[in-house]
């Protein structure tokens, strides 16, 4: 997806040698897993966006580590969210989950989380860790959330949205705090017009990845399409169909949500074809599709404050570039 | 176990009330469960250790949140631990993994070390911050390679020790050099006195638990006997075990080791009766009664350089009471 424009290139090579060489454990094991679950084709749009915001507002060394620090946080929620939802392909590849097993991946992801703690505790400042904690702190509740609220089907789209600000939205709002935090204060407009973009890019993503999830197929994503219907995720895609189709297929929609036994996810997985063609015939993914582009459009208005320069271009194409993955 | 000295009971009292009522979520679901997992019959050693050696060296009100904080972190860890370890029994009832699910664990787990976090950088300080993430490194290493030479039958005393004081050890440590590096400076004799006492302690306790493993029972205990030795870890028990024993026996205990299907487990605790009544025969019990009392001597020793006073006493005491939950 992401085409990295040439002025970010050499600093996205740094950071990729500082991701796997910085604060290394003295156990030789640990760091040779640690290396291959970092360098396991992650798409790192969290440090990029973190990389090129810093240049519009002046870039420094410590941004680098910071960069490190957020892939970190990234690639431990993603180590923790395989076990749960039991996923075995992520990337095209196998999950660390389904290479290394459950105890690797819990372990391996606390590890991460420690280690990137470290980096921002050394090179960042008290506005910057007191962004990330709260940040951490409503990943957490917001995945929390997403499962107390899972096989709900009558939640509606503001709880949606608190659940994905709080998993998704607000690591790429953090990435944007951190390069703008370094050096200016939390007043200043330029932290204000980062944050929003953060907040909107991130919205946007996360719709974008919740339609693919219906509308894609594994030859393509690289990732097994159905699985937050499998597992009973109520996510927009679904809040549509659930407010526009016939009161029969609301309940049989309903029952299928609310089942309760051993195989329930294989009944789910089994039924889902149909679920993907009452959403085309009820138009639910040109609505999606409608709300992650407004997203998008908001998160190109928060840079108005900026001038016109290759790096402000470069994040409204990164924006921009959601769009394109979305089936 | 724990016999509190009535001068402590006050303060651990108002731990208790702190310890659910603090920086509360604003999600009332998340606090239902996070208040039903903290009040779930823990010990609550490290607060009392913290608490106590804050009283040696002059309590403050931040003490007392310092004690959630390291609670919370070790709440966390037997969150994940049990999702490892598959563990369905802890301290008699059934655990977080088994009443909740392995999601649950997970994520109130991550969302409990964010929430300690927060506290031991609000009432903290560097040198707080400083031994909390050297230790939550090496607790996370630790459990790494604990994971990683499970099944290795050829693991000696040395790696064993590294374990423990990674694993379990240095979390006591934390607890004592968060009483002392309140108020003074790392370099003062009753910080490094504290620290040795919470490094022996720890050790004690930790052999005394893998003593547990093999000589109790599930009645006794409110845990599952036998899961070190299902699991494959290689513990002090089994380390003698192997040292002492004859050749074909441990040719046998080798074989059951690697085992590597998908019964194994289950052949292991099969098998366990048998490792008991071997490790009777070659008096590998006695032997780690001798290293754990050595372990409890030298906590008792590192606290030479207080005057004896009630709480000096209290923490001797309770370094001797590990000794009595061995069977």
């Amino acid at each position: 997806m992401v085409g990295i424009i040439d002025e970010i290139k050499p600093l996205m090579e740094r950071f990729e040698s500082t991701l796997v060489d910085i604060d290394p454990s003295e156990f030789v094991e640990v760091n040779e897993v640690v290396t291959h679950i970092l360098t396991s084709g992650g798409k790192r749009l969290r440090p990029l966006l973190l990389l090129t915001a810093g240049e519009m507002v002046g870039l420094t060394e410590e941004h680098i580590f910071l960069a490190c620090a957020v892939e970190m946080i990234h690639t431990a929620t993603l180590l923790h969210d395989d076990v749960i939802d039991k996923s075995e392909l992520r990337r095209g590849r196998p999950t660390a989950n389904a290479e290394y097993g459950v105890p690797a991946s819990i372990l391996f992801g606390d590890y991460l989380y420690t280690k990137s703690l470290r980096l921002l505790l050394k090179y960042g400042n008290d506005r910057i860790s007191n962004s990330l904690l709260s940040v951490v702190k409503l990943m957490s509740e917001g995945e929390i959330k997403q499962m107390l609220k899972s096989h709900s089907p009558d939640i509606g789209e503001a709880v949606y949205f608190e659940v994905i600000e709080a998993k998704t939205s607000c690591l790429f709002e953090l990435s944007c705090d951190m390069a703008t935090l370094l050096i200016l204060n939390k007043d200043h407009e330029y932290v204000r017009a980062c944050h929003s973009y953060g907040h909107h890019f991130g919205n946007a993503f996360q719709i974008t990845d919740d339609i693919i999830d219906y509308r894609s197929y594994t030859e393509v994503m690289g990732k097994t399409a159905g699985d937050d219907f499998a597992e009973g995720k109520v996510t927009l895609p679904l809040i549509h169909l659930l407010k526009n189709c016939s009161s029969a297929e609301k309940k049989m929609i309903n029952d299928l949500l609310v089942l309760d036994q051993k195989n329930s996810d294989q009944i789910r997985r089994d039924r889902f074809p149909e679920i993907v063609d009452l959403m085309h015939r009820y138009h639910s993914f040109d609505y999606c599709d409608a709300v992650a582009n407004r997203e998008i459009e908001s998160a190109r208005n928060s840079l108005k404050v900026f001038s016109d320069t290759v790096y402000k271009k470069s994040l409204i194409s990164l924006a921009e570039q959601i769009a394109d993955r979305r089936c």
